[in-house]
């Protein structure tokens, strides 16, 4: 089938950044994960985009996940953003981040609540649950991703996003 | 594959309860649906249960949605119902009708959100999405469900709901 992977939290730990410099983590009582987690597998797959990321998401208040959102712009992929209202200016939201650095984001102004939380990596993988892209579900809130590479579920949700990215324009 | 449908919300309207009797509606101006929506195929599938019925949702305040389940419960189906403690108390919380009617309620008694939104019926079919059972969500906010037939992706919901009822024994 088209299930390619199904991420459970919470994770023990948040994944220790020094993982991802050379030469790894030098100290010597680290309390962040070393090992692969839900969060670190979850970022694996949204940084595999290397044409387009289009993401659905209520709020994003989550470093690492940002992280690679940006660093995914910088390299020249085509990132989109929808979000909610009431949350962008929320404490910690990274969405000013993403729009100083000139990601394309666009908000929900309806009293409704935007309250997807999916991403379209590519046109070939739907990532999607009740997983917010926030730090305190990370290890706090038992959530689900479910990684999915159906062709006619993409679809699906590529036009659900086509037509949410044009209501809110 | 294994995705049986993907349901988008808001619907435009409420269904009309009238719709279930004999005779249907009759009302003149009626400002329910009268046809199919979301939430009557959502319905649909959760009604289809014959043998069991494990949902494991955040929160449970719609009344169309606890008619089914414990009209199912009433017919024999065995159901079993994980939701999260905050809003088990909240005005309109529909727990309580399901404890008084005899369903196996636990609850994350735990400081984190139990924020999970799926059901799995008869280890057949797989509802999950960013849906809370709400009424304000049906109406009021973009949401989705997937149906999902595909085994590995069963497998792998039934053995967290079975992880987090041993949890929250
Ligand atoms: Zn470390
Ligand atoms: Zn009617």
């Amino acid at each position: 089938g088209g299930v390619v992977a199904t991420l459970f939290f919470p994770d023990a730990k948040l994944p220790c950044r020094n993982m991802r410099k050379p030469g790894g983590c030098r100290r010597q009582h680290c309390e962040y994960a070393h090992e692969p987690t839900s969060l670190t597998r979850f970022l694996d797959y949204l940084g595999s985009a290397t044409r387009t990321l289009d993401i659905c998401v209520f709020t994003i208040t989550n470093d690492d996940i940002s992280d690679v959102v940006l660093d995914l712009h910088r390299k020249g992929v085509k990132v989109r953003v929808i979000t909610d209202n009431d949350q962008s200016t929320t404490q910690g939201s990274d969405i000013s981040k993403f729009r100083s650095a000139g990601i394309l984001v666009r908000q929900d102004h309806s009293p409704a609540h935007m309250h997807h939380k999916f991403a379209i990596i590519d046109g070939r993988l739907l990532m999607n649950g009740s997983f917010n892209w926030t730090r305190q579900a990370v290890t706090g809130n038992n959530e689900n991703v479910t990684v999915l590479a159906d062709p006619a579920l993409i679809q699906s949700f590529q036009g659900q996003f086509n037509r949410l990215w044009d209501m809110f324009k």
